[in-house]
């Protein structure tokens, strides 16, 4: 098995080439750092339409569920098109010019169309690693769903086949003859970081803040 | 002048409609905050695509930009139809039950024609607004462009017209019966937090950071 992504019109990186990634190893860390994603679909009349969501990524598929009654999942269920998109921000880059200003980023594109999950075990399990996705081992704390709330989620397959990665990383890049300008340049980095976990006001006393909320981190 | 975005088939939030909202107040700030969007369109073949790109709201229009030669943005040049999602993660939510986990968030939603803006004067301030956007005050710091540079970026404006905001806040909300489930439930909040900034490599000596990075902070 290769560990590179095909390469189709779609995913080759044109702008800034030097930027594209395609070997699964990155696809897949930024899928699953990100916390979620925006998925982009084409409504009935042919207008763009987007919308942000939570994802996993098993193996070679990535999942995203909604309920059955969500305008925008119910429009891709039936083998329609995708584009997903999940975005990490690294960092502001301030350049002496402006043109010259960036982010430090890394993100996937992938394209593909969607399958509904309706086999209940391959269901189970994708609802079992949205969770898990979200807040690792929360799926062995929560109260799993039952055989209605489970009917109630749709939840859509996408082949991880046609997909790249688009980093950028380090400091800014300028033009040579601005670089001694007295304008200072560098990176902000951005973090997501999680801060201190708020109890539900109705959360029973003695109910202890598990360890995998109370130390969140994300994959890395 | 209404402080009402009108609601359209495509603005309306149907799903979960205690989440939506329309106050122009509510999208601009989201709009201001969020330092990035997604955003989608349609290509030749009909299919959908979506990539993350900078912002920027001046009064009722939208800014993006990118280089002339962006395949994304060279798509959507001649008045074709965007969505732009603009998505800002507050925390995760935690209930008793999987199907309630949730995150609480705030999106904005807006649909419009693209237009190329072509008048320097226009193109200028765009520009200007977009490197504040990013950071407040860069654009008095920076080095400016040239001629040639603003003729190879490329403007595009989308009227902020067709537009909603989707929010959630607060405490999960569980089933009555799951309340007393020994089973934590609450919220993690997560911020996005500026870290110590990064001098460049080629910074020369005694070059400060200036205040707006060294105490960045996003408007509220």
């Amino acid at each position: 098995m290769t560990s590179e992504l095909e390469r189709t019109d779609r995913t080759r990186v044109r702008r800034l080439p030097e930027r594209g990634v395609y070997d699964r190893a990155t696809v897949n860390a930024i899928l699953d750092e990100a916390l979620y994603c925006h998925v982009a679909t084409v409504d009935e009349a042919g207008r763009p339409r987007a919308l942000p969501t939570i994802h996993v990524r098993v193996g070679d598929v990535v999942y995203i569920h909604g309920s059955t009654g969500s305008r925008t999942l119910r429009g891709v269920r039936d083998g329609q098109e995708v584009c997903l998109v999940a975005t990490l921000l690294d960092g502001l880059v301030f350049a002496r010019s402006a043109a010259h200003h960036s982010m430090n980023y890394r993100s996937v594109v992938l394209y593909g169309t969607t399958r509904e999950v309706t086999d209940p075990g391959e269901k189970w399990r994708a609802q079992s690693a949205l969770v898990d996705h979200v807040c690792a081992g929360r799926s062995e704390q929560a109260r799993m769903p039952n055989a209605k709330e489970l009917r109630e989620t749709m939840i859509l397959a996408i082949p991880l086949r046609e997909a790249s990665a688009k980093v950028r990383t380090g400091p800014p890049i300028d033009d040579a003859e601005d670089v001694d300008l007295p304008i200072w340049a560098g990176v902000l980095p951005i973090r997501s970081v999680p801060q201190r976990p708020v109890d539900a006001p109705d959360l029973p006393r003695g109910v202890p803040v598990p360890d995998n909320v109370a130390h969140y981190r994300r994959p890395k």
